[in-house]
């Protein structure tokens, strides 16, 4: 099927169209939306998630803001504390609210459709220069190999074309990748139902695993590399990203298989110095407790959102400009 | 609440009372079993499950066909085929069969009542063993520590006393463990469901995080040491224990803790030289899809039941009888 925009300004209605990512897997199903409030909503309820697609929605829920005849510091107040930890949100906000001051109310729907073109023209380019990455790990190990990934940095995740997922598709693409391990990503499975989805879309041969079966599946199955993206990078090249990122990475590790993380350039947070600068959402316990039959009010769990991986863990950063590899910190452009 | 036996051959009636753990942590309720085909069903579905409690209703199964007039071997096949990885299962039905061909069938209740004491009395001092390593690593640390754990090595995996938690709550008892760490164990939650229910019961502090969580929690929150138990451990010293059990070794030695295998001797399989030789059973796809809303017939995923975290991973491997440190395979008495 052609899927449609993940989220997308659209100048003529002055509404924001997204793919409610909450029914995914079973029905993809896209809903319009005319009020701030109800875009602030849908990002805190993951109905859209993705650090370049929190982009988008943080320009177009400014957009919707100028609009409605909204106050610019409230509306970018508001759309930046719906999520802490992703960056992305803040710099798409920010850069609508700075052309709003500057040039009035009238400029900031042409913000919001520029932040969409550049994701998706960006987001090619990380995905080419990811590509040739897997292609150079390829043909190390004969030609092909399985890659492994966790949460969602596919086309669900952007406006229009993935990170780590559009990688992973133009390396398939180009013959390099044999089959995708994808990671459920407990506790809201972004991995399952969303980057399953993705992959069943186009046709690109996975299975989906639980989070906890990484080690088992690179001992039986084996896998060249671990591709993720980013939901804030440090300045010291510690990666934010999905809770199991960091247990990933470790893994990968001690498989001694090359873990690469994609992410715009914006994601690099250069006024951030490392990780643990960097402020983890701790989600409801409930998120966790509901499925796992604890009745209400009864059981206790630790929610992270988040993780930090260590730079030492991470072999390769592509970004749409540079790729950084290990031992060159994202502030040396190398 | 006083918990009631895990699993137990009951000689007055003639049947097997179990907990129904499908139903945990909503409901505590004992299920009462008169066929051996209705104790194998409980077995497959994992109303009764763990590998020291296996070893119980494998004896009991034998005992329930003796009553029933069962012809002996058929009996024993039935049972062993429930499941193919844990080796207690067919230790505790073999007994009762050797008995059974020898002394009668009569004689086979009493094989039953003997596998349910002598798995009390041997987790005992599995526990008292394992309590003193955790009391020597506490007192390295300054007095106390925190602990994570994988699936469930209760007393809801035992008869009546549990391995890896009984250290744990051994250790709690005597001031040594803050606060206990409870991955969730993904597909069928026996750490959020089971662990965490038993450490409520003793009112142990804890919290239930995602698997995914482990290096997150141990970078913010700390642990002294990982505690799990196992389901066969090979000639070697590889572990075959719940799928997790591997990330987490990989984990625990990224951070330098000490990883502890708890279980009794009759789990360590000296006819299986090395994990590779160990049986994954593979559960069916829909565990996962299910519950990530892929509706039947769409999605696909790989269930392995267990994995092997390889014994180079294995600190200490705790018994009743000894303690098997790393470098000392279990076949070195040492």
């Amino acid at each position: 099927m052609t899927v449609p925009p993940t989220v997308q300004w659209n100048s003529d209605t002055c509404t924001v169209d997204l793919i409610d990512q909450r029914l995914l897997p079973a029905t993809c199903h896209v809903v319009t939306i005319d009020t701030l409030h109800g875009l602030c909503e849908a990002i805190q309820t993951l109905a859209v998630r993705g650090a370049p697609a929190l982009e988008i929605a943080g320009a177009a829920g400014m957009a919707l803001a100028a609009y409605n005849d909204a106050e610019p510091n409230d509306a970018y107040e508001m759309i930046v504390s719906t999520r802490p930890t992703a960056v992305n949100l803040e710099v798409g906000a920010r850069r609508a609210l700075e052309v709003w001051q500057r040039e009035g109310r009238a400029a900031v729907s042409d913000v919001a459709l520029s932040v969409f073109d550049e994701d998706a023209s960006r987001n090619r380019a990380i995905a080419t220069r990811g590509a040739a990455i897997l292609r150079t790990i390829a043909e190390e190990l004969g030609g092909s190999l399985n890659v492994i990934t966790h949460c969602n940095a596919g086309r669900l995740a952007c406006g229009d074309v993935g990170t780590a997922l559009g990688i992973i598709e133009e390396a398939w693409r180009g013959g390099v990748v044999d089959e995708v391990f994808v990671n459920e990503t407990r506790p809201l499975m972004q991995g399952a139902r969303l980057t399953a989805w993705e992959l069943e879309q186009e046709e690109i041969p996975h299975a989906i695993i639980p989070d906890s079966a990484a080690a088992f599946i690179l001992e039986s199955e084996g896998a060249g590399a671990a591709v993720v993206g980013a939901d804030r990078i440090a300045a010291n090249g510690d990666v934010a990203n999905k809770i199991g990122t960091f247990n990933l990475a470790i893994v990968a590790r001690y498989f001694e298989i090359p873990f690469i993380v994609a992410a715009p350039e914006s994601t690099i947070d250069m006024r951030t110095p490392e990780g643990a600068d960097i402020p983890i959402e701790m989600r409801d316990e409930r998120e966790l407790l509901d499925s796992e039959g604890w009745p209400e009010g009864q059981g206790h769990a630790l929610n992270p959102a988040f993780d930090i991986t260590p730079s030492e863990l991470v072999t390769h950063t592509v970004t749409e400009t540079r790729t950084i590899s290990q031992g060159h910190p994202p502030g040396r452009k190398g």
